[in-house]
C-alpha cells in the first residue's frame, strides 16, 4: 500500500457485485478531489478492506481509459485470477459466451520450466515474469470480460529481443498473444488460454522527429498521449486521439487501426502511417520503416498489419505523418428535433466549415439522461430544450476570429433551416470540456447504470437511427437503448443497458442486431475490431471469399498459427 | 481521315525523329486556335503526309496528359508496330534496357483461334479486338517507350465479364494485362510480349453517390476528369488530380496508388479508398466494395490491390470518400535564394496556412529556363528575379477573405524573415493558370528540349535537392540537370536533359542515382510506381525480407503468374 501513486486508482476484486459497486464509487468520488487522492484512496481501500475481507488490493501501473475530459486513470492489480470479479461486471458482460466456444488448439505446446530458462537467457530475468499479480493484470482486459490463463508474461527490450522471442515460439510451437495497453474492447489482447503474453510496453522510445516534414519514428510502446504531449512541444500534434490514450500504445493502436475523434479530420490512421517494422511468427524482422510520404516500390506490406489485430505479425516500431497543431478550438452543443435534421446538419457543416470542421458527434436523449443521472456533477448545456438529439460540432484552425466567423454564419443558417432549434457555444476550456464530458461519459454513465451490452456498428448515415428504433421497439420495457456517436463517421455506438445480465434478453439482440447491420451493409465492427468477441461474427460484414483469403494469408505468413490464437477469424 | 473530332489529335509515326519533332511542333501550333482544329489539322495531315511519305495516321480516341493548364489531348493510332517511332522518341528514352533483358515466360500458352473464339463467346464478338491499328494503340505507352506485340485486346462490359475472361486465361495459362487509361510512366500497362490486354474502359458507369456522406460508388473505367465533373454538380471533387486526368481511369489510379496535386492536402488514395470489387487470377469475384468510412472486421483485403499495379487482381469497381469542392482558391508564385530557405518557408506554410495550404510545389531556375525557352506562350511570373529557387504555394478554401488575409500574413512574415525574396499572387483565373502552366509545363518542355532521362525520387526533405546538385557535378556538360517536383510531399521530379540519347551518359546516371537515392532513405518510386521500368530495382527501396513477402504474396493470390508479368516485381 505504500506506492500509491496520484492518477493511479486500483481495480478492486470483490466477492459480490453490490459490494464492488459500492466501492467503485466510493473510489470516484475521491477521484474528484485530486489533490487528496493519494492518502484519501489509500486511506478507504484500507477501510474497504475491512468492510469487505474478500477484497484483495495492490497498486498498479496500467491507466484506463474513462473519457477524455475527466481523464480517470484505473489502474487493475489483483493478487490472483479467482478474485477477479466485481467491479469487471459493473461495464462488462460475463465472460463472453463467444469465448467459451472456443477449444484449445491442441497442436500449441504446454510452457515447460526449460522454456522459462529459454526466454530468461534471451531477455533480462527480471523481464521474464511469473509474478502471479503482474501475471493475473496481463491476462485480463480492463473491463474484465475476458480473461486468459497464461503462466508467462514477457517483457522485450527491442526488436531483436522480440524477433528470438517469436523464432523459438515458432520452433516450440507455442502460442503468444502480443500486448501494448490492453485497453481493447472485443478481448483481443489478452490471452484465451495459455499464450505467452508479449507486453510492447518496455520499446518506449521515440527515435526521431522531422519538424520540416512532420514525421516521427518511434518504437510501438509509447504511450499514445506521450507522443501528443511531446509534439506538442514541436507544434505538432497526433492525427488520432482516443480516450484511452493516456494507457493505449501507438503500436496497438496501429495493430488495430484505431478510430477516435481525429478520424473525421486527419482520416484513417492508415493514411497517416508511412513505415512499420514489424516482426513475423517466425521471427523475421521485416523493415518497412520508411518515413517517405510517398513510395510506390512494391506492394504495401505494412497495410497487412495495420488492424490485423497483432495475429500477423508484432508491430516494434512505427513511423508516422502527424499534423500540425492549430490554435484556434470552437465547440457547439445544439439540438435537433429529428434524425433528419441531424444528417441535414452534416451536410451543411461540411460544405460551410469545410477545412475547420474536426468532429460531428451525435446522442440521443436517453445518452443526455443517461449521463445526467449517473455522473456527478454534470449538468445540461441546453436545459430548457427537451429534443430528441444533440450534436457536438467542434472546429479547429489556425485563426480564431476566422473560425468563429464561420461557425457563427453556420450556426445562423442552420437555425433559419429549422435544422437546429437550440444550441450553446462553448465559452471557454472549461466549458468545452463539460461538453466533451457529456459525449464522453456516456459509457462511463451506461457502466454506472447496471448491465450493459456494446455495440459498434458503421452503417449508411440515413440508416444508422433506424437501428435504435428498431431495438427499442423490440426489447420494449425490458431494457433501456441509447445511441450516440461518431455521426460524421457513420459509426453507431448503441449500448442496451438493462438492471442486469440477462441470457433470454441477448437472445433477443443476438443475432438479430448483427443481421440487422448486414442487411443494411453496415459493419459489425467500425472501430473496436473483431478480436475474440466477433472473429465467429466476421462473415456478417464479410463475403466468404474474403474472409478465405484471409486464412490463407494468415497461413502464410503465420504457418502454425501462434500469432494471437482464436482472434479475428472464426475457428 | 474523315472522322476527326475535336480535342482529338493524331501522334505521327515518322521515320525520322527531326521530321516527327517538327510535325509534333506544327500540330501544336495547330491545336491553339482551337476552333479551327479539326478542318486545319485534317488538312496539315494532309499535307505531311505528302511532305514525309513514311508517316502514317490515322484517327484515335485515346486521350493523353499534357500539362493541366493546356489539356491538351494526344490521341495514337497507327497502321503498324513497325511505324511506331519518330514522335514517341521525342519525350521518351528508347524502349527501355529493362524491358530487353526480360525473356518470355514459356510456361504461359500462346494464344490460338480456340482462345479467340472462346472470348467472343463470352465477351461481344465486336469487345474482342484483333484490328491492327486499335492493338497497335493498346501495345504502346503512351510516351512510346514500351511496346508490346499482344495480338489481342479485349473489352468487358462487366465484372461477371471480366470474372470469365480471367478464369478462362488462368485455366489456359494465358498472360494477361489490366489496361486503364494507359497513361503510365512506368511500363506496366502495356504487354512485355503477347499478354492479352484487358482494357476496362468500357466499364465506365457511376454506380451511385451519397451527398451526406460523400461516398462515390463507380466501375473502375470511369476518367478521372469525368467523375471530377460529376461530382462539381453535387459540391464535391475527387480527393485525387493528376495532369492525366482526362484520360486516367479510377481504375488505374487506385491500381497505382496515384499520387498527384491533391496528396498534399487530402492524403494518400489509400486513405480515400473505401472499398473495392476485385477479380482474382482465377476468375474469383471479391466484394470488398463496402461503402463505409469504418470497417474493421478482419484484414483491410483491399490495400492489398491498391497500388500493386494489377498484378495481384483486377480492380472492377471502387468505393470512395470523395471530399467537397471549396470555392476559394489562390495561388502563389514566390522565388527563394537557397534551397533553405525553401524547406523553412514550407514549414512556415504548414505552420501558418495549416488548414487551408493545397499545394506546395517547387522547380529550379533550369526548370524555369526550361519552359520559357521551349513553351509558346509562357513568361517569366518574375521577370526580375534571377533566384535558384521557384514556389507554387496554394490555398484552398471555403472563405475566400479569410483564405487572403492568411496568406497575406504568411506572405509578409516570410518576406521579413528573408526567405522568399520576391513573389506574385495571381489576381484571376488566368493568371492561376499562368503559373500552373508553368510548374505543370516542365515535362513538355523537357520533351521538346530533346532527349530526356526521367526520374521520380522520394526523399528526406533536407537531402531533396543535394541529388540535383551532385548529378550536375557528375554530369558537368554534357547534360541538363532539373529538379522540380511535390516539395510537400518530399517529391523531386529529377530530369536529365541531353541533345540526343546516349548508353554512355545513362552509364553515368545508373546506377549511381538508385544507390544514392537508396543511400539517403529515399525511394526510387515516389508516385510512378514500378511497372516494367523498375521491377528489378526494388531491392533500392525495399529489403530481401519485404521483396521474399511480396513474392509469396503474389504466388498466392496468383498462382501460375498470369496477372500482368514481368512488372513489379524481379524476374
Amino acid at each position: 500500500m505504500e506506492n500509491w501513486k496520484r492518477g493511479s486508482l486500483a481495480i478492486l476484486s470483490a466477492a459480490t457485485r453490490s459490494n464492488a459497486e459500492y466501492v467503485q464509487s466510493e473510489c470516484c468520488k475521491l477521484y474528484r478531489s485530486e489533490d487528496k487522492l493519494c492518502s484519501e484512496l489509500t486511506s478507504y481501500i484500507r477501510s474497504a478492506k475491512k468492510m469487505f475481507p474478500q477484497f484483495s488490493v495492490r497498486p498498479g501501473n496500467r491507466q484506463i481509459p474513462f473519457g477524455r475530459a475527466q481523464n480517470l486513470y484505473w489502474s487493475s492489480c489483483c493478487t490472483s485470477n479467482s478474485h477477479l470479479e466485481g467491479l469487471y461486471n459493473l461495464q462488462s458482460a460475463p465472460y463472453g459466451t463467444a469465448a467459451r466456444k472456443v477449444q484449445r488448439n491442441r497442436s500449441f505446446s504446454k510452457i515447460e520450466p526449460e522454456d522459462v530458462l529459454h526466454f530468461q537467457n534471451i531477455l533480462a530475468v527480471k523481464n521474464v515474469i511469473q509474478d502471479k499479480d503482474e501475471i493475473a493484470t496481463a491476462n485480463t482486459d480492463w473491463m474484465g470480460k475476458y480473461r486468459g490463463s497464461s503462466p508467462l508474461l514477457l517483457r522485450p527490450r527491442n526488436t531483436e529481443e522480440v524477433s528470438q522471442v517469436l523464432k523459438y515460439c515458432n520452433t516450440r510451437c507455442l502460442a503468444v498473444v502480443p500486448q501494448g495497453g490492453n485497453t481493447g474492447l472485443v478481448g483481443g489482447s489478452v490471452p484465451v488460454f495459455d499464450e505467452v503474453i508479449i507486453n510492447l510496453g518496455l520499446m518506449n522510445s521515440t527515435i526521431s522527429f522531422d519538424k520540416v516534414s512532420g514525421v516521427l519514428v518511434c518504437e510501438a510502446g509509447c504511450i499514445l498521449e506521450n507522443l501528443d504531449t511531446f509534439l506538442a512541444d514541436q507544434g505538432y500534434m497526433m492525427p488520432i486521439d482516443l480516450g484511452a490514450k493516456g494507457s493505449c500504445q501507438i503500436g496497438g493502436n496501429i495493430s488495430t487501426n484505431a478510430g477516435g475523434i481525429r478520424l473525421l479530420r486527419y482520416g484513417s490512421l492508415r493514411g497517416n502511417v508511412l513505415g512499420l517494422e514489424v516482426v513475423l511468427a517466425n521471427g523475421t524482422i521485416v523493415d518497412l520503416l520508411g518515413t517517405l510520404r510517398k513510395d510506390n516500390t512494391g506492394y504495401d506490406l505494412k497495410q497487412l498489419f495495420i488492424g490485423s489485430e497483432g495475429t500477423l505479425g508484432i508491430v516494434t516500431k512505427v513511423s508516422l505523418l502527424v499534423a500540425p497543431r492549430l490554435s484556434s478550438i470552437n465547440l457547439a452543443f445544439l439540438a435537433c428535433e429529428d434524425y433528419l435534421s441531424c444528417q441535414r446538419l452534416l451536410s451543411e457543416a461540411k460544405r460551410q466549415l469545410g477545412e475547420i470542421i474536426s468532429a460531428f458527434e451525435f446522442l440521443d436523449h436517453s445518452s443526455l439522461d443517461m449521463v445526467l443521472s449517473h455522473l456527478e456533477g454534470t449538468r445540461n448545456p441546453l436545459p430548457n430544450s427537451q429534443e430528441k438529439f444533440y450534436i457536438l460540432v467542434e472546429t479547429t484552425g489556425s485563426n480564431q476570429s476566422h473560425d468563429k466567423e464561420k461557425l457563427d454564419a453556420f450556426l445562423e443558417s442552420s437555425i433559419q433551416a429549422g435544422l437546429i432549434v437550440d444550441g450553446s457555444l462553448a465559452q471557454d476550456f472549461n466549458q468545452i470540456a463539460a461538453f466533451w464530458r457529456i459525449r464522453e461519459g456516456i459509457a462511463e454513465a451506461l457502466a454506472r447504470a447496471g448491465a450493459v451490452y456494446k455495440y459498434d456498428f458503421s452503417l449508411p448515415i440515413q440508416h444508422l437511427y433506424e437501428l435504435v428504433d428498431e431495438m427499442r421497439t423490440r426489447l420494449g420495457e425490458s431494457a433501456k437503448v441509447v445511441g450516440y456517436g461518431h455521426l460524421g463517421d457513420g459509426n453507431l455506438h448503441l449500448n442496451i443497458s438493462a438492471p442486469k445480465y440477462d441470457d433470454k434478453l441477448l437472445e433477443q439482440i443476438e443475432p438479430f442486431i448483427y443481421e440487422w447491420t448486414a442487411n443494411h451493409g453496415g459493419s459489425i465492427s467500425a472501430e473496436h475490431g473483431l478480436g475474440l468477441m466477433k472473429a465467429n461474427h466476421i462473415h456478417y460484414s464479410k463475403p466468404a471469399e474474403a474472409v478465405q483469403l484471409m486464412d490463407s494469408l494468415k497461413k502464410l505468413l503465420d504457418t502454425k498459427g501462434i500469432l494471437n490464437p482464436y482472434k479475428v477469424l472464426p475457428s
